[in-house]
């Protein structure tokens, strides 16, 4: 049902991705009747490869936790990560609101064994022409260094898988790069990190600042949510502003128009789709004001997690680093 | 002695604010030899607002804190900060290693009455054209709400000051703008503002998010120092980023001539010049890599600050605000 636009977003997106990607399938999930007549509008009613499952509700941006969680129990964005619970999709995309799909995808899906709470893991185009994977960036406020440990080790699997890069650099967000520098949870999480990377488990490179993240000093960037939000959101800011200044005369249109080859690799839209990592089943979230354009590249990113295995490969990496989850632990 | 690029870069800074400020002195700290020479560079050797005042010693960028401290005890950092204590300088500016200068400074000024840390505050430009004022940006790194407080009412006095803005609005970093977001220390702090809003003694906004520092929503930002400094970090390296995309190649270098004027209001050298703030005295510091025109508004904000008795508003709201501060109620 697709966030801000709806339908007249995601559906083309769909169509569109079909086009390039020859062996997938996607099944649309919301309200039956407003999807099938956006696909008719697109002449994609008939499409072999697109299959419509109806759902009742619709989680509104505005809706609080409890509502989609207890209330809208056939929402679209639940009964699309039930297909993923029950085996019917590889993964789920949604461009709802975050919050309701970390919490529905939590309680459907469950976490994965060993991980103790699940991660959002977005990517952040990079100066050397990557892109850097950046987690959390906003399930977790509160962090222990334990649950930064996990993110490190997700973000890797995640990236590795993705980018096809064997053992990716994990960089830990910090206000320095001393080993010294930092706060406890961050100083303790560098200590865990060491201990792989010593252990040749993790590749850890160290600490790293803020603006390693455009740098590409490392692969992954490993933070808590509460920090990864905040800066998550202020480049947004600046992106926007960026644009703003771009489009307010003839003379900043022009020189944009100039420098458009250029800027591409800056579009925000060509890094949406984040992966809500640490569950048992992929769920990707796009943007919620996604373009049709940017709600494909959450699609893709769908489907790569899926056709690289990443749930397999994280399974493996949490099981031989992280046999009981501390907080099971604690509780035991 | 100036940062990276030492006197090359203050003196002409300093000649060209003395040029535009009729009522002020500078006194320049530093290698005496070195800087005289700077001087008579410029033909300003017998410059009549110029004092030199010898300092034997530099702290350098990667001088840990313990020698900036207590080994070079005649550098030129700490004796600009002595003219401060003993009333020879109004205020004084450094473009050397931040944390030097805060433990320096904290040394030798000591902290402010009803001031339990001192916090960093500098600019960052917004969409109404407008400052947004924004700390902690690096000094705290661990903090409780008294101090995030504190850093509100340091920040707002700050700003109505230097902006002549009666009553700065206030905003809290934070991951939503909903009273019931964040983490716990979060939470506990808009418990402290929201009370002194209602008092009718700070005029609290309530909660921002990252893309507000860059909309404007308020003129004060509100955060530790541990997501301030990684904000301000990630800023800057996605604008460095920006820069680099418009040098790639002639199109891109045409488009940013073309888009110039308004590129200008983007231009970080205008927001040189960080506050910190709590001491029993004035000090100012510039970004290290400043070029003479972004040190030349470190000087000005130091100057600003002066004139406009930001340390007599300080100490007279933090002695409203706070009669004792709660970490000296904990020793006591």
């Amino acid at each position: 049902m697709g966030g801000d636009h709806g339908p007249s977003v995601t559906i083309p997106a769909a169509i569109s991705f079909l086009k390039k990607q020859s062996d997938v399938h996607l099944i649309l999930v919301g309200l039956e009747d407003v999807l099938r007549a956006e696909l008719k509008k697109h002449h994609a009613e008939a499409h072999p490869r697109i299959t419509v499952k109806n759902a009742t509700e619709v989680v509104t941006m505005d809706d609080p936790l409890e509502i989609a969680l207890r209330k809208k129990k056939d929402s679209s964005m639940r009964v699309a990560v039930e297909l993923v619970k029950d085996g019917s999709a590889n993964a789920s995309v949604s461009a709802g609101n975050t919050g309701a799909l970390m919490a529905v995808s939590r309680y459907v899906l469950k976490t994965m064994a060993g991980v103790d709470r699940p991660a959002i893991c977005s990517i952040m185009p990079n100066q050397k022409g990557g892109p850097t994977y950046m987690l959390d960036l906003g399930a977790n406020v509160d962090c222990e260094p334990h649950h930064l440990h996990q993110f490190a080790i997700m973000g890797s699997v995640l990236c590795a898988a993705m980018e096809n890069i064997e053992r990716p650099t994990i960089g830990l967000l910090n206000v320095g790069t001393e080993e010294i520098k930092g706060n406890d949870v961050v100083k303790a999480t560098g200590v865990l990190l060491r201990a792989d990377h010593e252990r040749g488990k993790l590749n850890f490179h160290g600490n790293v600042e803020g603006n390693d993240i455009f740098k590409g000093t490392v692969d992954v960037v490993v933070c808590d949510g509460f920090v990864g939000n905040v800066t998550l959101k202020a480049v947004e800011g600046l992106s926007r502003f960026v644009k703003s200044v771009f489009t307010e005369n003839i003379f900043s249109m022009a020189g944009a128009l100039l420098a458009r080859k250029s800027l591409k690799k800056l579009n925000p839209e060509r890094y949406n789709g984040a992966g809500l990592l640490g569950l048992k089943g992929l769920v990707f979230k796009s943007h919620g004001g996604a373009s049709a354009f940017a709600f494909e590249w959450a699609i893709k990113r769908a489907y790569d997690a899926a056709k690289y295995d990443v749930q397999e490969h994280l399974s493996a990496l949490i099981a031989e680093l992280m046999p009981t989850t501390p907080d099971a632990q604690q509780q035991a």
